[in-house]
């Protein structure tokens, strides 16, 4: 029996629910969304839609055809960062984000004449808002953010960052591939202009898919040009959401798992999901928190954790406990540096790397009480 | 019961191998690839780099770590032109090619400097490849051509293609978006450079899948930068293959599904395969010959048709053919432009558009004999 607290990475098992309703789009009814006029093919593009519907509603959109879907989160925040930022443009971000923020945005500083700081966080990855407001400059376009960090779980002001934006006319890129799924987002509440998201890790779609929200009346170019299934005798692409993001056939099985990992979650109840999730992480921490050789580099606080404790026994390798807890204790973890380099420099955890468990919504108490034991006895050999 | 006919957009139905091959991935082992080194990552690793041989030996790629996976072909079409040409370079294409190769090159011609030639292909969409070849210019850095037309299923002389491109030095992308899976694709016998391919069309993978193979010693750029696993404490993308063009999570299952679809073809034959496509194919044709009011766009010959019946019923709107196809006689054709004005313009249908007719592999002779009445009895009612 295996114990996967890998679920930053993506989420295990999926809702059968999910699985079963894209065998049954496969067999059914899967033809071309959008492509044709004939009965499969209005099918495809009736679930499409409907899956639009209920993924923008999860998330407050108003307009579902604001929300185009991405192949992974990483799409998204690239098309968002990219279709936007111009040369002489000034972009905010955290140094606790992930790569798929961090290279784009180092990319195009050094590429494109674009100005880029990274404010730097708490050793605990906490966002101090007025550093934030400090480093606004007249040419500020844009605060790229992660919701949740994928290292510790911080859960970042989201709130404060899109008032702060709003007031000062800044656009705000929300990077919700860490807490989507656990952590409520109203676009509208936060303030959010653009959202990006992953379909595969708490919302407990399938891998293949990811959306990018984009506020009503922005303006945003597109990286890939293709067949839309719209305008077609125009040689150039259209400008109009979706379909402007959505060159090629999407991925439509994919696209109604994704709907309905969203159902599983709505039908179980965001907020049961989350405390139960927060249980999980609580009884973890404190387990761990009375193995003497362990530091935390995560939040034992609801508000403060998305769903991750983040460790390492001191003075070994992150990536040695981890090996032994897949080999001998049957726990899977992720260890390394998790795509996100300067989120480790921040916590003092680049050259150690760090063990993270990642909680998720099949989890049990049982389960952790079982790493419990296993991070005891880990420790009691080390002494 | 329906007969579906319009395989060149998504092919269906799929082998019951495919999908049972990602349920099995989605309950049994689907963790995140290359992101931990637990058990499940593991086998989620292993399944890609196996699936990643497979689709390489398919297309005659020595190394597979040179074949990128992609959302569809549109993104690998995007990716192999943008990731390459710069200010100043010219490219060539086809008058017969698909928006996904057209509007990309169009934005590029508009909006970066760069020369496009668009070579006129005959009214059957055939290329001359002396036409071609007084084209090239000193600047010409890349000649980018369909292996088989979406409209009328023309197949273009691609081995010419890259023999010539060969012996100028220029490079080749190959889009193999219609034709992947009927037509045998070696890219070192073709000398294709670059190949494009989606995963859910002859190849009878899922929608939200697709393949970029760049040949080893090209320098390539990314449009999108991100997680790759691999060297994660690094601020910038990694420059080597497949890693380098793979930013973010792939899609697992959809991967896994595209391969049991070749290894479906290979256990067919795909010679055998294609000469039963193209028996329908011949049948349909020349039934449809036989109704006084249709004229065919495609050719009845099995070295220049991968697998599509193009027609009208002159003076009437080929979307209301279709219409009546599926309404009245429960088949699926695709009427309209097919993203593809160009390649309308070529063969003479801007205005009216044509009803296609794409046959797949789980068609039957029974299937084209029902089209050939509903298409007589049109006929019939049109008088």
């Amino acid at each position: 029996m295996m114990i996967y607290l890998d679920n930053a990475a993506t989420s295990y098992p999926k809702p059968e629910t999910v699985i079963n309703g894209m065998v049954q789009c496969m067999k059914d009814y899967c033809a071309n969304p959008g492509r044709g006029g004939h009965a499969l093919s209005v099918a495809s593009g009736k679930a499409v839609m409907e899956a639009r519907e209920t993924i923008s509603s999860f998330f407050g959109i108003k307009n579902p055809l604001q929300l185009s879907f991405t192949k992974n989160a990483t799409e998204a925040i690239n098309v968002g960062i990219k279709g936007i930022l111009k040369p002489g443009d000034h972009v905010i971000s955290t140094s606790m984000e992930h790569n798929s923020v961090v290279r784009p945005l180092k990319t195009l500083e050094k590429e494109s004449g674009i100005e880029v700081t990274f404010i730097r966080c708490s050793e605990f990855g906490e966002l101090d808002i007025e550093d934030l407001k400090k480093n606004i400059k007249k040419n500020t376009k844009m605060i790229v953010s992660t919701l949740s960090s994928n290292v510790n779980g911080i859960i970042m002001p989201v709130g404060d960052i899109g008032k702060v934006a709003r007031e000062k006319g800044i656009l705000f890129l929300l990077d919700a591939s860490q807490g989507a799924g656990t952590i409520k987002i109203d676009v509208e509440e936060i303030g959010a202009d653009l959202l990006a998201f992953p379909g595969h890790k708490a919302l407990l779609g399938p891998q293949g898919t990811g959306g990018l929200y984009v506020k009503e009346g922005i303006k945003i170019n597109t990286l890939i040009q293709g067949g839309t299934g719209s305008h077609s005798e125009n040689l150039f692409q259209p400008d109009f959401m979706p379909d402007m993001l959505e060159s090629g056939t999407v991925n439509t099985p994919g696209i109604i798992g994704l709907s309905l990992g969203i159902k599983f979650i709505e039908n179980m109840g965001l907020d049961i999901l989350k405390s139960n999730k927060f249980a999980l992480v609580k009884r973890l921490w404190e387990g761990a928190n009375e193995v003497k050789q362990i530091k935390l580099y995560s939040k034992n606080d609801i508000h403060k954790n998305s769903g991750i404790v983040a460790l390492n026994f001191e003075g070994v390798d992150s990536s040695e406990v981890s090996y032994v807890l897949d080999k001998v204790y049957g726990i899977a973890t992720r260890a390394g540096l998790h795509c996100a380099p300067m989120a480790h420099e921040t916590i003092g955890t680049r050259a150690s790397g760090l063990v993270r468990f990642s909680i998720g919504c099949f989890n049990t108490m049982e389960e952790i009480d079982h790493t419990i034991r296993a991070l005891e006895e880990i420790g009691a050999n080390l002494k």
